[in-house]
Order: structure tokens, then C-alpha cells, then sequence
């Protein structure tokens, strides 16, 4: 190992200053788990850290006039029961969507993409229809569509499944999938952006090229909170967000469903005060967004979403996007010039401003899980394996993600270490 | 109304010494949000009341070493992987169930009992298969089941939603179940401790009179945390039970499946770590609770319950079922007197030793709502009207519900205030 590496105590300060569109390192005193861990943090993409507020949102939930929502009639429970509707309205305003009745809370971005498959495929969808898809995707935008056409083909209607390929910087192929769109596609499912290789991919510039009957499906779990969103200029029918990954708590999904759709849905995991209306011989189903709700909302959940959406703001989402962008060029600068290491496809194979602070590497003689091993011996945070993507699509790899409290010391420290490791290999 | 009624800050000093059964007034200090109230909370069957440890773990989750669950290989997030298998255990020995991999944890009792419906029943029943249920049980009970009626309809698939009769103490009507099950009847599904009635239901007693292949599920989500619940003892198949009202947090829900009824499960919401194998023309079924559990788990929340074990243990079921059960007594003896109050089915029809702590009645002259509104003024904060009973079939009435941090205190003053009411509007 060269004995000349700067220590974990010691970043290099003869980098070149950082770009003026980093955040100030005074962001992460927000974030109390940072404080006071030696480690830093690289796993963002996993779940980012809590801030302050949020975390003291729950907490007043929990010590002081708990009650259940949408039920009671007490003070302490309609008090809930008006800041859960307006944090739905905030949460519209957030996406980008143009009305509070097209956004559903669920359990997470895994239940919210279920939904989907349950509410609206496994009743829309027609023997011979067809489901475009990435199978180098999250487990969450792959398993779903499996498993419903597995159901339908237990009742005998057949759907296919249609991959669609990956281009070289990790962002879904368009012209694969024109090439591939057809009379009987129905949905065309795309991560926003992509959790392994950190590209993003929109559809509304090939929208026009598709037929009117496509659904365009966006997996935001990775873009939410780090990337401006608007699922109205995405042309989205449905689109997810995971809270936890949005500074909120794990436990919260949303679900956006543009109201064209909302005639085709029915209900997702009814219970008490789903909107449901009981007949002799069946059901009527109601009005979104509590035709897709049903049982108590993880109260807490949602008030931590409200708090995250404000601490958000409060940077604003121009900024924060411009912090891990920086980050990530920061990074793959870094990382260019250590022998032996190459790139998964992603913002390595694009233009400077093509990082939303997620990469993706290999290192030569050594697994991704021992590097992982050996990085988390050294303090540094990251995510390894398969992270997620069914058969290991997505190649086995060392996952680096940021957020607004990492730092440029902590990517060059990143980096030193790992050319470090490099250099003891080789 | 009546001028010498003892006023809110003067609880009957006269009445009759606590029974022995009652935990003593101090256990209310382990619940913040009461220490700081002056309203008497008794909806405590819509959630409970949260203590100090839960609140003081949900906390440290977010404020240290947050980290993702059974993904990353460092020891924040390991260290999470390993408390909850932990939890997944002890929540198994609290329930009585044989073995931790029978334990799923879900995002709400709703959401498990839409697993049996999704993960069970879709592809379990066929054509002509009967599922007996309550018309009169909550709507997390009996919305899954229209549903998955409607959607095996839409395949041409008919099953059957068979009524069976509630008796007049608010239990399901044994007999009249033994009367309807046949050699159709796939499931019975009955509620543990009916959340108005407050009337308990075992069906072990029956379990010999029924065919072999009627799976039994019980919705425990009043019973767990307020009585000692075996779900051996009870001979379920599945059992749901909701955190939130066991001094955990909303967004977590436990869903018990005997082993016995695994080989017939199918993914419920899948997705990241969820145990399935994709093979080129569908998937493999791996092993539970994997098998039905996918996605960021509500990992604060499954934390919560594990503190929330801890904290039942520490006071006894036993304990805490004798306590709620003395006060359903103190309760029923004090509003028997309110001239034109009347008992829905419950445990005012029973022996002295019935009553679990939910006791539901209307008055004279007055709406469930607008008592409801009324007592809300007086600082006693109760449930009123149809209670998540579709169509109301349950009945318009106000709920009451007790927990350890109810006192007879609290129950003197209520008594004493429904009284004051009653003459008021007479």
C-alpha cells in the first residue's frame, strides 16, 4: 500500500476547489446520524439519512395526541386527518402532479408499482397484451409484471413481457423501444433513474411515436428528492416515489396515477375507509384516491413525508440535483485513474452533466463484496452485489450514491481509498 | 343536567375500591402524549397510546446509523438485518406460533388480510369454493373477499361469500357456522375480539366439526396486545394482527401463516429481496416469509414492535387483558343505570369476566355523531358511528375502549358524564 495516501483525518487539500454548485458542508449538521458516525456515508440510494425536523415530526406524532386518521371525530383525530389531505396537496405540488386526487399513499415503491400490476393489469389487460420492460431494472419495476402474468396465465390469458434493451450509459434504449412498441403494448414501465447505473431515462420526447393506448409507468424511487420531478411534463400515467429515499421515513410510498387512468383502476388492499360501496352481488367502486387506500396510513409515514417535501424545498431541488451532480463528476474524475477499474454503463460514459450521484464500478482481483468488505473496514459506506436486479442483470458491482450531506472531502477520501486498494492489488 | 354531578377534576372519590385486577395509575407515566393532556382517551381499539421506549427507539432508528435492511453488507445495515430476525422471533413466541418463518410482517393488518385473498386465495379456489364470513366485521375483513370474488368473476371464476350470524353478545355464531360450512367451504374467517361488539370468538372448539381443508384466519387486530393470543391454541391457518394497536406504530402489521398453508402461497407485492427465482418463461416460489415480503420494509415500525413486545411482556398479557376486562365491569356497571342508553351485542349480554375493553351503546334522543361531538367537548374522546362496518351493519354507536393507562377514574367520570347527558336530554 503506498505509504504516502492521505488517512481517513487528512483529506486531500490540494484538490481543486469544489464547484460553486456544491451545497455547503453546514447541510449535513442537519442530519444527526452524520454527526455522529465516524463513517461516511455512500449509500444514499439505499435510504438517505433523516434530517432533524423530520425526524421530530414522528417523534411529536408518537408522544403527543396520537390518534388514528380518517376516523374519529375528536380534535386529535381530524387534526390528522387535515394534515394528512394537505400533505397530499403538497406531495401533488412536489411531482409535478395537477391534482391532489391523482396521488395514493401506500407502503412503498414496491407496493406502489404492485398496485399498478393488481389495480389496473390484472383487470385492464387483454390476452396478447403486451408489457415493455427493462430486466436489468430494480427487482421492484420486474417482479410485479412476473408475477401478473403468471396469474393471468393461471386463468388462461396470456401477456407477454417484452424486454427492452440498455444503452451504454445505462439509460433505457428508445429506439429499442419504438422498435419494439406495438398494437397490443400496453405498458411501457422505465426507471426515472436508475439505481445501479445512475442514468436517467424520459419518454415523453418518443410518447408521440407510441400508440395512444401505451401507459407510460416512471420508477422515481431514485429521482425523487434528488432530481427536479414532474410527472406531468414526463407525460406519466403512473409514476413512484419511495419516501424513505426522499429524506422520509421507510414504510411510505406514493403512487401517481394521472386521472385518465382512474377509470380503470380498481381497488388495492381495501379495508376501512376504502372508497367501496358494498352491493348484493359485488361492489361499487369510488372515488380516487381512497379507492386505492384502504386501513389505517402509516400516519407517521406520511407526516415524515410532509416534513421531508419542506426540508427539501428549503434547499430546493435545482440545488440539490446541482450538489450530486458536481459529486458525481467529482467522483468519476477521481476514479478514471485508478488502474483496473472500470464502469458499469452509466454518467462514465456521458457528458459532465449527465451524474445524479449514483456509480456503479468494478475493481480488477477483487470481488465487489470483499471491496465492499474492505471499504466498510475503512469507514466508507457502499453498496455491493447484486443490488436488487433479478439474476444479477445488472452486474455485480461496488455502488457509490450521494446526497446533499456528502461532501467532496468525502469523495476524495473515496477515491484515495480506492486507488489505494488498486494499487495493493495490482 | 343534574348540579351536584362531580365536575371532570373531581373523579367519585365514593365509588367502590379498584378490583385488585388493575394496574396501578403510574403505568400512565410511560405514555407521554396522556401526561400532557387533559382529554380522558378512550378509542384506544382505533390505536393505543404509544410509551416512551417505542418512541425513544423510532427515534434512535432515525437519528443513528440509518440504514437499509438484508441489503448492504456493513454493519449499519447488518446490524438492522439481525435485529429484525430478531423481532421476527420474538413477535413468533408472542403469538404462539411454531416457528419464525409462519411470521410476516406486512404494512398494516388490512394489508395481511389481503395477502390471504392475494397471495392465498386468487389461485387457491376454484370454481364453486366458499369462503364464510361476517357481514358485520370490520371492512378489512370483508372488502378483500368482495374483491377477490369480483375478480375471479371477471375470469369466469365463482366463489361464494357465505354469512354466518353474530349472537346476541356480539360473537360469531357458532352453530350457525357449523350449519353453513360444506364441502365448498375453503375458508372461515372470523374477528378474534370484535372491534364494537367487544365479544371474543374461538373457533378451536369447532375445528373438529369442519372439513379438513377449511383453512380458519382470525383478525386479531383488537385481540393482540389486549389479550394473551395463541394462534396455535386457536388453530389458525392465518392470523392478522396490527401494531399500531399494540403500542407499536401505524404502517406495520404481523400476518401469522401455518406452515402447513405455505406450499400454497404465491409473492405478495414482490419485489427487492423478495424469495422468488425468475426462470425464462415465469418464476420460482421461494421460501417464507421471503416469499411474501418484498421491498423496503417499514423497518422504523418493525422496530417499534419489538420494543413494544418488550414493554407488553413487562406489564403480562395476562395482566393487561385482567385490567381492561375490570374495566369493561366498572364500565358496563356505571352506564347500566343511564336511563335510555342502550348496549349494541357485546359484553354487557355476558358473564362479568367477558368484557375485553370495547363496549359500544347509544342514547335517547341523541346521534352517536352528535354524543360523540359532545363528549369530544368534555375532554373524552371516544369512536362513533359505523366504525368501518360497511353499510353500517354493525350499528350507529358510540365505541368506547380502554387500555393499561385507563383508569377507573377515567371510567367514573365518563359513567358520570353520560349520566349527566342522558338527564340533560330527557
Amino acid at each position: 500500500m503506498r505509504s504516502s495516501l492521505p488517512g481517513r483525518d487528512h483529506p486531500a487539500q490540494a484538490r481543486p476547489a469544489s464547484p460553486e454548485s456544491l451545497l455547503p458542508p453546514q447541510v449535513r449538521e442537519s442530519f444527526p446520524a452524520l454527526a455522529e458516525a465516524r463513517e461516511v456515508y455512500l449509500d444514499s440510494a439505499a435510504t438517505t439519512q433523516k434530517p432533524h425536523a423530520v425526524i421530530e415530526t414522528v417523534r411529536k406524532y408518537h408522544a403527543s395526541a396520537t390518534a388514528n386518521a380518517a376516523r374519529g371525530t375528536y380534535p386529535w383525530a381530524t387534526a390528522l386527518t387535515q394534515r394528512i389531505a394537505a400533505i397530499r396537496a403538497h406531495t401533488a405540488r412536489f411531482v409535478g402532479a395537477a391534482h391532489p386526487d391523482e396521488i395514493v399513499f401506500t407502503g412503498g415503491a414496491t407496493a406502489a408499482l404492485n398496485a399498478v400490476a393488481l389495480s389496473w393489469g390484472l383487470t385492464a389487460l387483454r390476452d396478447g397484451d403486451e408489457i415493455l420492460y427493462s430486466p436489468r431494472d430494480h427487482a421492484a419495476n420486474i417482479h410485479p409484471w412476473y408475477l401478473l402474468r403468471d396469474t393471468l396465465a393461471r386463468f388462461g390469458r396470456r401477456i407477454e413481457l417484452v424486454p427492452y434493451r440498455v444503452t451504454a450509459t445505462g439509460a433505457a434504449d428508445l429506439a429499442d423501444i419504438a422498435a419494439k412498441a406495438g398494437p397490443r403494448t400496453r405498458l411501457l414501465t422505465v426507471t426515472h433513474l436508475h439505481h445501479v447505473f445512475g442514468s436517467t431515462t424520459v419518454l415523453d420526447g418518443i410518447r408521440a411515436l407510441l400508440p395512444e393506448r401505451v401507459l407510460l409507468c416512471y420508477d422515481c424511487s431514485q429521482s425523487g428528492g434528488h432530481l427536479p420531478v414532474d410527472v406531468t411534463a414526463l407525460a406519466a400515467d403512473f409514476a413512484v416515489f419511495a419516501a424513505h429515499k426522499m429524506f422520509a421515513a421507510p414504510g411510505t410510498g406514493i403512487l401517481y396515477c394521472h386521472r385518465r387512468v382512474h377509470p380503470e383502476l380498481r381497488p388495492f388492499l381495501p379495508g376501512g375507509t376504502t372508497d367501496v360501496r358494498l352491493t348484493a352481488t359485488g361492489f361499487e367502486s369510488g372515488r380516487m384516491p381512497g379507492l386505492l387506500e384502504g386501513g389505517t396510513p402509516n400516519i407517521p409515514g406520511i407526516l415524515a413525508l410532509g416534513t421531508a417535501l419542506e426540508v427539501l424545498e428549503s434547499y430546493g431541488m435545482a440545488a440539490i440535483a446541482a450538489h450530486n451532480t458536481a459529486l458525481t463528476h467529482r467522483l468519476l474524475t477521481g476514479l478514471r485513474t485508478v488502474r483496473g477499474l472500470d464502469f458499469l454503463p452509466g454518467p462514465a460514459y456521458g457528458g459532465h452533466d449527465t451524474g445524479h450521484g449514483i456509480v456503479s464500478f468494478t475493481l480488477d482481483g477483487i470481488s465487489a463484496a470483499d471491496l465492499g468488505f474492505v471499504l466498510a473496514e475503512y469507514g466508507f459506506l457502499v453498496r455491493t452485489g447484486a443490488q436488487c436486479v433479478p439474476g444479477g442483470a445488472a452486474g455485480d458491482a461496488v455502488r457509490v450514491s450521494t446526497q446533499i450531506y456528502t461532501g467532496p472531502d468525502h469523495i476524495d477520501r473515496f477515491t484515495d481509498r480506492v486507488r489505494a486498494l488498486a494499487e495493493e492489488i495490482s
